[in-house]
């Protein structure tokens, strides 16, 4: 996948057939790839989001509606006690697809942009370290259900 | 990492600890990965990425020279016969290490978006499929450089 600058040289495919600008189209901005990393860490209410993002609210209404739309969350409903009804929001199957996109990020992040270190640890249940990372197309994967993230700070 | 919607949960920990955040800090908007997907498919000419991605000429001179200031490409010189020697654009390791994010990318969205199939397909220089996925930590990496990929068009 190298190339010497010498030589000219243009993609093997043309943009709108490529799968990674397609999935760039619907998740290639940094507020929405922020939301998916909430929704993977189980946060599922708009207030919490908020809070964790600092992320303006009518920014917020929007990108999860977007996320709505295209099948990558789901509204959950759900009500605190003397409160009125309200929706949070969770992965779909297709959104929960989108783990190995965060934890890449996370992983290349941690490697190069944390000189304190990684801030979680991937592990399975029982402990073992996970990675995401490119390997034989017959590798076994694990399912995002027995990932455990620990904090290390 | 799933959760209940009818429960309060913070993420476990804050956004400027997190390694997914801070590489959605350099390289969390649709051009720069857009870029970076040129560069992992050996396109290093300016003309040559503008003409794939029909990107502004403005933004895509910002955002080079944004990757370069944060060490992901670096800058190669080439002169065409009888042209003035200028830049193109290559992946440092740091760059290269993206890999699996760009391929995760690439995986989601043609299992997703793609209704009329992959555009490309990725393979060890064997033919053998390869794949990024989530995996045990002691799982053999395939190197960047025995990536094949083929166009499928």
């Amino acid at each position: 996948m190298a190339n010497s600058a010498s030589s000219a040289r243009r993609a093997p495919v043309p943009v709108e057939r490529c799968g990674a600008a397609r999935a760039l189209d619907v998740i290639g901005d940094r507020w929405t790839l922020l939301i998916l990393r909430e929704a993977f860490y189980g946060v599922t209410r708009f207030d919490d989001m908020r809070a964790d993002m600092g992320i303006p609210r009518s920014v917020l209404t929007q990108r999860l509606a977007r996320l709505v739309e295209h099948g990558l969350l789901t509204r959950v409903p759900y009500r605190d006690e003397g409160a009125r009804a309200r929706s949070g929001y969770a992965l779909t199957a297709q959104g929960r697809a989108l783990a190995p996109v965060i934890l890449a990020l996370m992983r290349w992040g941690d490697a190069h942009l944390a000189p304190d270190g990684p801030a979680l640890a991937v592990t399975d249940r029982a402990g073992r370290p996970l990675k995401v990372a490119l390997v034989a197309g017959d590798t076994p994967e694990v399912a995002l259900r027995d990932v455990v993230l620990t904090p290390l700070v």
